[in-house]
């Protein structure tokens, strides 16, 4: 792998981590991972910290089963859920970013029959499925949180073949795409949708008119290609507020 | 078109993407356009860019079929959805300013059979009809956006010869108005007014009280005539926060 | 009037207006004013101007007509719904101090049958009424604003001599109170309290628990006499933030 | 009593004070207190102060019945709610620290028969209760505030032995744990939690979702052991802002 790339791997996911932060995705909580450039086989992560703390520093190199590769890395302390990102990565050889939040308004749809639906443009992968993971049907009086590699491969299991997205009962959710910057934008579109689906389930109950299947594979192949977009904003955004 | 009219209207629409950007009417997306001084048949707009970030030397000028009139223009990225801009000035000689958002809010009136209706006195303009374009009428399949002529000129039928608004499904919304700081005033006053509707009907239902057509019609001249106050509030704000 | 008395009058009516816009209580439009030190027939107001923007130079003193006293102030431009303010103060002798504000969740309880009612201690002062004004009983077809000294005295008359907050359809609302401290911290936990109530309906319906008239008598003195506490926090924020 | 974990206390005292207000829970009212270290029959707390503002010098010790130790102490106006502290202590030696708050999307679980239950997984320690106590059923007319040492009692009964947060109708809640870490962390998560319940009950009334006893049992402890992760961030977030 050569320097640069890894250089600028980095760069962009102590970017995404303040972005995420400062868009109110992540808090204290939760995480942003993306595979090694040209090497599938390892994901970059940062050690256990909350996002909007990470420096380039704190990022380490995970293997598929989520140990540090580096000797001066084995101290460290990792992400308690890190599991996600390596079972996530082996069943899904399309995904080269991973983002696991506690996002406020998608923990509701978690956590009921409501199932979360495209309703704006922007989340048109929503359309691609947004599967609820419980975690009881798995293992009873758990904390809900993916500790371990059977949860990991169980939840990746819900997540599937298609979904860009997998909501936590009565946690979080974990948003994927092909590159960082399509994660991060999947990642606060999703927030941005649950909270106008929410709204609009309130105005118009049954009457709320979803994108169709159609309408989303168009969408989302326009949105991947501008995901570039917002990222500068936001960057902008995320370095004037200090985080 | 004299110099000083042409900077004082760039400095405007400059001032524009900043407030509208300050005050969350638009994020990484959307846009705003105003008629070039003195020159129907033009107007100006920023080269595909979020608004936050927009600059003087951004501003284009288009002509009525979208395309940039300057030399220095033609290889520069123009926004996707600018066909919403060339159709509505065509078909509305009396629109100056056009803003295409996708405030948060309005979202949800644009994919429900809820009406957006005037409730707060400075929503007057919604007396004069808020219709939906629902573009799955006029093409299948789509990405939602206003990405041709055809679609730009569906959306103006729509939008008709009477309202300030038009609501895209699943998408957003266009708000026009006389001048740029008439349009800004309504775009802001657009979301204020579906928050407002969305809680008074959580409220009370169908006994919500909305205003009438003739405290519409008089109210909406006080309105017009009174943009320019929170206009300075506005863009002394988005002066200090960096927008 | 000793010139202290006066000076410190000013001053605290800029704080107020600071206050008020940081807070979120006043935004490009709505007013505050204190009656003058030691002449109950005078009040200070600012020149019309957002709430964010007002200096010590821009308060205007007017008469109990509406007036400006000073010669220098006879070419500024006033309030447009400076009525408000004479009219209730000369009904009202109890009232040292007026707010008129198109605070956001308020304008939803002022276009729907639900009263606002006393929930949150703080706000215990509800429990003296929150009537409407619908001005559409005076006048038909009119911009809903209080621009006459005949709707000044019908709003007042609406008011009555109890309550210290009166809601204004499709507008906003105006709260009183015998000092300026008094009057702001009213109008801020006016506007807490209909969020509070707004989620209390959806949660609780009819069987919301609201303070009972005792418990409002009582605890409206104890909010009286502290109402110093927030204020100085409030000026402290709004120095910090730039309002 | 060493000095080194004395000041240590003190100063983690302010940043908690400062941490509670920059994240919203505690604003122009409230209080946070926590045992002396080593000494279980004293407790920390300000003076009568809004909690931005606190500052080391305005650290009080209080003994159990409330009253200041230090002659220097005296004549400072202490909090009008202090007897929630002493009697809580008292009566449940486990806890270490107490938040009092106004955290505003309690205020309508507290004032509605819905129960609030624990719908996030950082909000675990909901599964040990969340009783409302209503001051109404011991004194009439009152101000709703726990201004005697009986009311203080009352309420520390209705907390009981096992819940971690009891709500006070139309007025807050009180919040406890063993450490102050973890009380800010369970007093920011009592309001996030009641923000996402009320959510899910607009979603999918009687079908959420909640968590099971014995999940929250597992997941208290978890949360517990890692309450200084966020509250690192909310330091650093806090000093950032001016809080």
């Amino acid at each position: 792998m050569p320097d640069a790339a890894y250089e600028s791997a980095v760069a962009d996911l102590v970017a995404a981590n303040r972005i995420l932060a400062s868009q109110g995705v992540l808090d204290g909580f939760g995480h942003v991972s993306v595979r090694c450039p040209g090497d599938p086989s390892h994901y970059l992560m940062s050690r256990s910290l909350a996002a909007a703390l990470v420096t380039a520093e704190d990022v380490v190199m995970h293997d598929m089963e989520n140990r540090p590769v580096r000797e001066a890395d084995r101290q460290k302390k990792l992400y308690y859920e890190r599991w996600i990102h390596g079972e996530v990565y082996k069943a899904r050889p399309d995904v080269g970013a991973i983002v696991h939040s506690h996002s406020p308004t998608v923990v509701p749809f978690a956590s009921t029959p409501a199932p979360l639906r495209p309703l704006l443009h922007n989340a048109s992968f929503l359309g691609f499925g947004a599967p609820v993971f419980e975690i009881r049907k798995y293992v009873a009086g758990s904390d809900l949180m993916i500790s371990t590699a059977e949860l990991g491969r169980a939840m990746a299991s819900v997540l599937g073949h298609k979904a860009q997205v997998v909501l936590l009962r009565g946690h979080g959710n974990v948003v994927v795409g092909p590159t960082l910057q399509v994660a991060v934008f999947r990642a606060y579109y999703t927030e941005v949708n649950a909270r106008q689906q929410l709204q609009a389930i309130m105005l118009g109950g049954d009457a709320v008119v979803y994108m169709d299947e159609s309408e989303c594979r168009t969408t989302d192949k326009v949105m991947t290609a501008n995901a570039d977009r917002p990222w500068a904003l936001w960057k902008a955004k995320a370095s004037a507020d200090g985080s």
